[in-house]
Formats: C-alpha cells, sequence, structure tokens
C-alpha cells in the first residue's frame, strides 16, 4: 500500500500544529495533521492553558475574589467550592473549544489522522492507533508534538496527593492547604489561583528569585499580594525528598534541612518534550538533551523540509507564540513568509492579579545604560478599577529620557494581559510617550492607565 | 474688599474643569476652582458616568450575567436585588471618587471655592454659597459648567414614577418594567442594563433609528440582543402624554394613538447646560438655543481670555473628550498647547454588552466612495470569550483593499471599550492590517480578536 501523500503533515494538534496546518491551507495545499485521539488540541487545550485559565477565571467567580472591596475579606459567592464546581466549568470550556479546532480544521479540508506518529524516512511517517497502522507521506513536515510534565526522582508523583499540572483536577476535594515545588509560570499561576480560594500554598523554588525576565516591582507587587493572602515563599530551597508524614499528609524535606508539610504537592518543574516519541533518527534529526529541537529563524530544522514550532523548540513556549510559529512555518515553507513582530511580543503571566509585558525592563536598560524615565498608574485610583472592586496594580511605562520614545510596558493587574497589547502597538511603531498624553482614552476603562502613566511621565521631565 | 486674583479661574469641577485645572497648575499657575459643595466632581461623578457605570458593573456582577452561559438563563447571584445593594456600591464608588478628585486638587494647590458662580465682569466672577458671597478675579476663565437633564412639558417629572436619570437611585423598589423614552446614549445605557436584571423595557424614540454615528450591524446586535431578553422598541414614535392610568401603573401616550403601560417611567431626552445660570452677557458671551458656548479649535470663546470645555460645548459631551478639552484648554491659554488626536477619538457607550468604536463606519466610508473591505471576530469563538461567559460580541475591522490601510474598528461585546484603544494606535500611526497578522497576542484574551479578524480580512483579498 503506497501511503497517501500530502502538502504538508503536521504532527501535533496544538496551537503550533493547528495554526500551521490552517496557514498552509489557506494556501491552497494539501494537510494532514496527526494527532492521538484523546488529544486533538494539545496540551494547550487538554492540560494546558485552557484548562487553567478558565480555572481561573471560575475562581475569580465562584471565590467572589472581586467583591471583597465591596464586601469584606470573607465574602464568597458559593460557600463551598469544590472541585466538581471547578471541574465542571473547565470541562464545558473545553468541550467547545475542542468542537472549535474540529470546525477550524474541517473548514479547512484538514485530514485528520489518529494515532502517534513516528518517522519511517525523512518524508514518511508512521501513524499507529488502536484501530491499526498507516503511513502517510508529507512534502514538508512539521513538528508540533509538544511537551509532558518532566518527572524528578526526588518527587514520587502518585496521582492522588503529589501530582503534577495534568493531574490536578483529578483530585475529590480541594486541599486545605498545598505545597507547590517550582517557581516558574505554571508553578505561580496555580499557587495564585489557589491562593485566591483562601487555601494556604507554600512556594518552593530552588533559585534564588523568581521569573528573572519580569519587572521586579510587579513581582515584588505579586509576592506582597499573595503573602497578605497566606502564601510562603521558600527560593533557594532545593527539595531534597518527597513523602508522606505520620498523619498521612505530605512533607517536602528540603535540603537545608526544612520540611514543609500539607495536604497536597504540587510539582511543576518543567517539562519535557514528546520528542523523543518520534524517532527523530529516521528523519536524519537529533533532540538536544532536553528534547528541544532546534530550528533557524524560519522554523526550518536541520533537514530543510521539516520545520519545527511551538513548546518543542523552548523559549517562550506559550500558546500566543506557538501559534505564530506554526504560521510562520506554514508561511515560509510554502513562500508566503512574513517577518513575524518578535520584538514586541507581549508576555502574559495568568497569576491572580495578572501580570503582562512588552519591550524592555528597567534591569535591561540599567544594563544598556539606556537612560530611561518611568511614569506610573495606580490602578486604585482609576474610577474603571473603582467599579470593579481592584484595589492593587500598576501600569509603568518606560520610556527614553531625551528622545521620549516608549521602551517597555509593565503591567500587574486586572486585565493587564488585554490592555498590554495598546503600549504593544505604540512600541511597534515606534511612537513616544507623546501618544498617551495626545489620545483620547475612554472613561472610564483600565486602559486610561496609560493616559495618567504618560502624564506622569511627562511630568518627570 | 479686593477680589482674589488667579491666574485661572474654573467653574465647574467635572472631567473638563479638573483636568483643565490640574494642566494649569502643573504649569505653575494659581489656579482657583468654583463648584457647589454637593457637587465636586460635576454630573459625571454625581447623576452621570460614575454611578451609571457603577450601576452596570454591579448588575454585571449581582444579577450574574455572565455566568448564565455557564448556569442557564435564570441564574443570578442574589434572588431578590433591591435598589439598596445597588445603591450601595454606587455610594462606595462615589465616595472613594469624590476623594480622589479633593485630593488631586489639593495636591496641585488649586483653590477650591465652594458656591455658584456668576459673571460680573469678563474677569470677575461672584461666588455665592450660605454662607455669604465672595468675589474672585481670573486673568484667565474656563467655563466648564456642565448641563442637567433637560426637561418636556409632556413629561411631567415627579421624581417618583415618572423620573429622569437624574432621579434613578432614589426609588425604593426596582420597577416590574420600565419605559425609557429617548433611546440617546444614555437611555440605552439604562434600558440595557435594566434588561440585564430581566426587568421588562419599552424604549421610546422619536428617530427612525437610534445612535446613527454608529455601525449599523453592531446596533442590530445590540437591539437583536436586548430584544432576546425582554426588550421592545418604538421607534418613529413620539410621546404625546405621560400620565398615571386608572390601575396607578405610569401610561405613555403616543402621538400614534399607542399607550404604553409600565411601573415607572424614565425621561432621557436630551440635556441642557447650566450656562443660562453663569449671567454670561457680563462677560460679554452668549449661549445659543439651547445653552451651547461657542468655542474655537483651541476651546477660546469670542471673549478670547474665557475657554469654555466640557458638556458645555456640546456633542460629544463624554467624560472621556471633556478631560482633554480641559486639559488642552488650559495649554492653550499658557503657551503649552498641542494638538489632541481628535481623528482618532473613540467612542465607548456603555451598554450591555458594550460598543466601542474609533475611525470611519462603513456606511461613512460608502458614502465617501472608499472601496473598504472587513476582517471579523465573533467572541464566542475566542477561547477567552468561552472561559468568560461570552455567548455574543464582534469585532470588525474596516481596511482599505488597497492600500490595506486600517480605516475603523468596530466592537460590540465584553471589554469593548478597553479594547478598542489596541486599534486605535494603529489607526493614530496610519498601519495597516499586516499590523494585526504580525503581532503576537496574548492567548487566551480578547484582544486576539484582532488576530483573527486581521486574518479574517486579509483571506478576504
Amino acid at each position: 500500500m503506497d501511503a497517501a501523500t500530502f502538502d504538508l503533515v503536521v504532527i501535533g494538534t496544538g496551537p503550533a500544529g493547528q495554526k500551521g496546518a490552517i496557514a498552509a491551507a489557506k494556501l491552497g495545499k494539501r494537510v494532514a495533521v496527526i494527532d492521538r485521539k484523546e488529544m486533538v488540541g494539545g496540551v494547550c487545550l487538554h492540560t494546558g492553558t485552557i484548562p487553567s485559565k478558565t480555572l481561573r477565571e471560575a475562581i475569580l467567580y465562584l471565590s467572589g475574589f472581586r467583591e471583597r472591596t465591596f464586601y469584606g475579606r470573607d465574602y464568597t459567592v458559593s460557600k463551598d467550592i469544590t472541585v466538581a464546581d471547578l471541574a465542571f466549568r473547565v470541562q464545558k470550556v473545553l468541550g467547545r473549544e475542542i468542537e472549535v479546532v474540529r470546525a477550524q480544521l474541517n473548514r479547512n479540508r484538514v485530514v485528520t489522522l489518529t494515532g502517534t506518529a513516528r518517522f519511517l524516512d525523512p518524508h514518511t511517517l508512521e501513524v499507529a492507533s488502536s484501530e491499526g497502522t498507516t503511513q502517510v507521506r508529507g512534502d514538508h513536515v512539521l513538528i508540533a508534538c509538544g511537551t509532558r510534565p518532566a518527572h524528578s526522582d526526588t518527587v514520587p508523583l502518585d496521582g492522588k496527593r503529589i501530582i503534577d499540572s495534568d493531574q490536578l483536577l483529578q483530585g475529590e476535594a480541594l486541599p486545605r492547604d498545598l505545597i507547590v515545588v517550582g517557581a516558574g509560570v505554571i508553578g505561580l499561576e496555580y499557587a495564585s489561583m489557589v491562593t485566591a480560594l483562601n487555601i494556604k500554598v507554600t512556594v518552593i523554588e530552588a533559585r534564588p528569585s523568581i521569573l528573572d525576565f519580569v519587572d521586579r516591582e510587579l513581582i515584588d507587587s505579586l509576592m506582597f499580594f499573595m503573602r497578605q493572602r497566606g502564601a510562603a515563599f521558600r527560593l533557594g530551597e532545593k527539595v531534597h525528598s518527597v513523602g508522606y508524614d505520620e498523619k498521612n499528609r505530605v512533607v517536602a524535606k528540603l535540603e537545608s534541612g526544612k520540611e514543609v508539610h500539607g495536604d497536597t504537592l504540587l510539582y511543576t518543574v518543567g517539562r519535557r518534550t514528546n520528542a523523543d516519541l518520534l524517532n527523530l533518527e529516521a528523519a536524519g534529526l537529533a533532540a538536544d538533551e532536553r528534547g528541544r529541537v532546534a530550528v533557524n529563524e524560519f522554523f526550518q530544522t536541520a533537514v530543510p523540509h521539516i520545520y519545527a514550532a511551538g513548546d518543542v523548540i523552548g523559549f517562550p513556549a506559550l500558546a500566543s507564540t506557538s501559534m505564530e510559529q506554526g504560521r510562520l512555518a506554514s508561511c515560509h515553507m510554502f513562500g508566503a513568509y512574513c517577518e513575524g513582530r518578535w520584538s514586541t511580543m507581549p508576555y502574559g503571566i495568568y497569576t491572580i492579579p495578572e501580570i503582562s509585558m512588552v519591550g524592555k525592563t528597567e534591569q535591561e536598560l540599567t544594563k544598556d545604560k539606556v537612560p530611561y524615565e518611568i511614569g506610573v498608574s495606580k490602578f486604585e485610583e482609576l474610577a474603571k478599577g473603582q467599579m470593579l472592586g481592584v484595589d492593587t496594580g500598576v501600569l509603568k511605562i518606560l520610556f527614553d529620557r531625551k528622545t521620549r520614545q516608549l521602551l517597555g510596558v509593565h503591567i500587574f493587574g486586572e486585565r493587564a494581559t488585554e490592555i498590554v497589547h495598546i503600549g504593544q502597538v505604540v512600541l511597534a511603531f515606534g511612537g513616544s510617550i507623546d501618544y498617551f498624553r495626545d489620545a483620547v482614552f475612554n472613561y472610564p476603562t483600565m486602559a486610561e492607565a496609560y493616559k495618567v502613566a504618560g502624564l506622569d511621565g511627562l511630568n518627570r521631565l
């Protein structure tokens, strides 16, 4: 039997795979995607971005979090929030999202092959499922196979009370207190969510500081905010072992000799790619020690007709960037490439409250000896902030003292991930802080923070 | 007694007066503001933008409006929402906002004079209060006296069940059904809010269509959405008389012979300015038949040292624009003028769901014979939309088919007033639809709608 042949075969249907497949289809190409039946949409949809961000909205709502400014610290909408309450929403959004992905692929006539993929040669892939094995041939291949949580010998996951982020919604009851090992984006997002539910959290991180690419002031604010709600941070502390104590509580023993006890431990130290499952050698490719596949600026691997995009190529491994990488990979392979606007790429961190940033940080500018000035707006002074019950948050703009050119925007607080895109456009067009002085902003909005910060910055000159 | 002399005397402390006073103070000028004791902050704060938008957030929350997608149409957080529930929040935000305004004025050493203002001559104002009468002299004067609801002989307001928008939160119980006369921005905002509370609304408007400056598709969507929730529209119908019927219900008799009965009637047809209270003749000025004071592009009246800004100069009479006008007026009078970005001014309409727009509408472009193309994103297809329980909404971008230049952005739905500012910057910098294709957007956000609409638009070329 000859293998069916496509212009492009995509391995994985997460954000990178989806957008890569659709971009190629829009260019009139015949495209097939391969994914495991239960994984259409990838990690983003099943255990990553979508569930965690849905969970976040559910917690914000059910906990009455934003209403506490009006009704007091102990206010909640639902007195007893259960895992079922939370899982209900996640399932609802997830089901709908799977439909959206399927419909999009179908509408663009992308063929979906169900099973696990494996290279037989640089153009041929074997697709294996419980129903048997088929082969498929691609003039081009896009590797978008994604990642899975990394495991460690020191932390014996049991899927019950010592878990990774994939197992988070499988428990029956919410823990009374939680230990989070690993203060990366994922760990902090979950830790801050749980804090909003008034569950005590201890965050353990081996490095002495967290999220080093983020503005220090924002991180300080986040930690202050979380501590106020009962979170504790153990930074610069390595986990020696994890197990259960005599009271059947989870205990993490640290190398410093300390012990941290809790109901449940969530392990979020890193992820590893699924490239080890692809038999890359048959394609003439190899992954690095962490399973990453190297690509050039066009997302081409060492074998020119094979591209890779998404988490498998490493940092920043965000759904937002993976989508762009997938799209640009397909555009390049079929001659429709245009450059991505990577230099003005925003980062969104969905902690509670959320963080978002674009452009340079104060640390970077200081290192580069750029004489910058800042302009600041506090969210609790905005009319919209008060209406939404926002009692914390800040927007900070950095600009060149001489040219007034905007250099960076850093936001901590409600709707940060939305409004960062306003500053992003000004940055992308090389605009100055004067834009914020001259533009009219809807009133009341959180976006008005730019106006306030702009005027504040200009008053500092 | 000689009158105290200031570089600038501002009449009114609403958005225009406040920002005018502060801008002058920042330029090192001695500034006084005059306002009635109970009116610091102006109509915006007391009966306008702030209460209505706070009410809106309270209704959105207490009605569980956004949660209905998850929990069904009849879901509410509070079973019995009372006027007291709503008024509580409004009072809380209002109290805080008065503090913010007072603190801002004090911090900038603006002198506050309490009382009603009246011109004695072009430079001198009399300030009258229960504590007596003083005089104050300004090298410059800024008229920012604002408006009050217009009244009509056909609608005998009684402050009980035949009311204007100033009297809205004075009632004891929420009406079971409401008649709104006047489908301007204010009328529609209140009508849509009340609709969210499952209160039946009939909107009566003399013109055959509503909000003619807004994209027709958005208006159709709003009306469809409101009708689905029990609202009725009587457009092109004039009110002949209003009174109480034999069952002690309010009845509005229309010129067409129809009768509309309801618990309460809200009259929102137009506003008139407070200029008639200022004795303008003594300053050598006159208002037009609707009480408006004419100004040039620098907000100067016919008497060059007297400026006017805010609602008193007419359209668009939004807090957002009034602030800018006040600021620019002061900047011009003291030689620090810079041009406002009026051509890329957004409009925000706080209906439920909200509407926001910037740039040209399809109607305008068609009239001007500009061959435009559109790009569309539906909110219910966005991951963030699903997470927030958004089941309606659309973002539409208009761009030039040849040059691809962005021409307009029109949004109906959750966070429209925030995210419109992203498109606004692209418009202001003369950017093209390509920006949305190339930029990375945080995922999940409502802002992502630009990406979807951008790709959709480009696929239509």
